[in-house]
């Protein structure tokens, strides 16, 4: 009893009273909550090629990664702008240039072709029967199923600009937003992946 | 000592005892750690090329890494793939399909090209002969060095099934896996740094 | 009263004191200090490739993340060191494949092409016209915001071995540095964005 009493008397001469320490204890409960621990679970991909061999490896991964429980964000620029266009969909009003590259970039997701092995169109026609054949997804089912899964899609507004192209004549995709880096690279710096493909 | 008394009374009285607190202390400790701060300390690299450069840009990066104390691990897939094969293994069992990627596609490492300035083979073996001259490893010593220092390889079982390709075509290394995209991509979101090639 | 004490000295029976408690928070204290709550704020560039578009991503993705508040650190390694060589300047003393890799390799960022549609260059020299139409910065342009933002910029010194390049032969640049892949890779460990291009 007496060793207690002293023990406690010891304590408080040196100024620690228990109310002390739980407010010690709080502040350092608060600093852990601060703490974020690394980045979010998510996947963010800059498609910059156009080429189908590399969309279909940016499709094969975003939902691969949705299908681990992850996040996918698909920020298409340059090349890879074209490849979101929907062949059916007309625009007016654009300027030469505007009408130039309209003409000579490819019509959307079925008229891309290999990055290698093209061989006028004849290796990737093999792939595509190949593709098939082996049960690989196409490209077509590639993005019915990202838009299933959830994986978001942003069209890059500076490559719109560029290459002339205008909101209309892209396809109907349920997440999909039309933006600058700025915000493509917000989310980017805080996913746990990031590729530029 | 009165003080002291008084103290520890109205401590009593909010409630709180040393006890209590121990246990918040407890509590926070286990928060602590849990959290696991950042991701470890492995660069994840995606070889989707089969370019001579690019190759060796991706395995100039992996053994430095695990040069610098860090793990690395290579995914090759689609037309990195091939660059595992190895042309003194012969497989049969192939369809027509598998028979034509198999012809078509480089026969290993030594058969691959620059990406660039390749000039019908002569750009190729320009280079190939000024590494040597520089001191630069060459392709068949990064693999000695890869495999020497641990750099794990997965070869994409979709690449495989797609190009008609057989484990019994490729290399023998160490560390060499048969994975589908989800295994690496566990690797890779956990990894601190992630390219795609 | 009698209460209190009671309660008190059941915990010293347990051998905790405040004491103990606040050593305990302490040591718990110094663990969170020393959490590294994810990366640093960065974006680590590889810029590999030497076409105009692909060094335009570049230039765009790191003042975008400068803008944003990030640092930014492009490492320039082969096909991408020559697009930084700076025409006006010569140096003597390579040897013959230095001096054919001079020749052959472009020379500084307004001789780098599209890495398609170049079309005999017609196709750069629209997409230069088109840029500065729609007001998108150029090569030129880029390299001065870069400057002045802060953007640091690494030479990979194995590819300018591999290449002949002297130090000489490089633009003026703030922040230029000479360095090898373990310094870029330290950087990029730590950073929150690595991207290869």
């Amino acid at each position: 009893m007496a060793e207690a009493l002293a023990t406690r008397v010891e304590e408080i001469k040196k100024g620690m009273t228990v109310d002390d320490l739980a407010k010690q204890i709080a502040d350092l409960r608060k600093q852990v909550e601060n703490i974020k621990p690394g980045a979010e679970d998510r996947v963010s991909i800059i498609v910059f090629s156009g080429d189908l061999d590399k969309v279909l490896a940016a499709f094969v991964i975003a939902t691969g990664a949705v299908a681990m429980g992850m996040e996918a964000v698909m920020f298409f620029t340059f090349w890879g702008t074209p490849v979101l266009r929907d062949p059916g969909k007309k625009v007016g009003g654009k300027d030469l240039m505007g009408k130039m590259f309209g003409f000579m970039l490819p019509k959307g997701k079925n008229a891309i072709k290999l990055s290698k092995m093209n061989m006028a169109g004849m290796g990737t026609s093999m792939m595509k029967s190949l593709m098939k054949k082996k049960n690989v997804a196409s490209l077509d089912q590639m993005l019915e199923m990202s838009a299933e899964l959830g994986v978001k899609i942003y069209i890059c507004e500076m490559s719109m600009s560029l290459m002339g192209f205008k909101q209309g004549e892209f396809i109907d995709y349920p997440n999909l937003e039309y933006v600058g880096v700025a915000t493509f690279l917000e989310q980017a710096k805080n996913s746990k992946v990031q590729l530029f493909i």
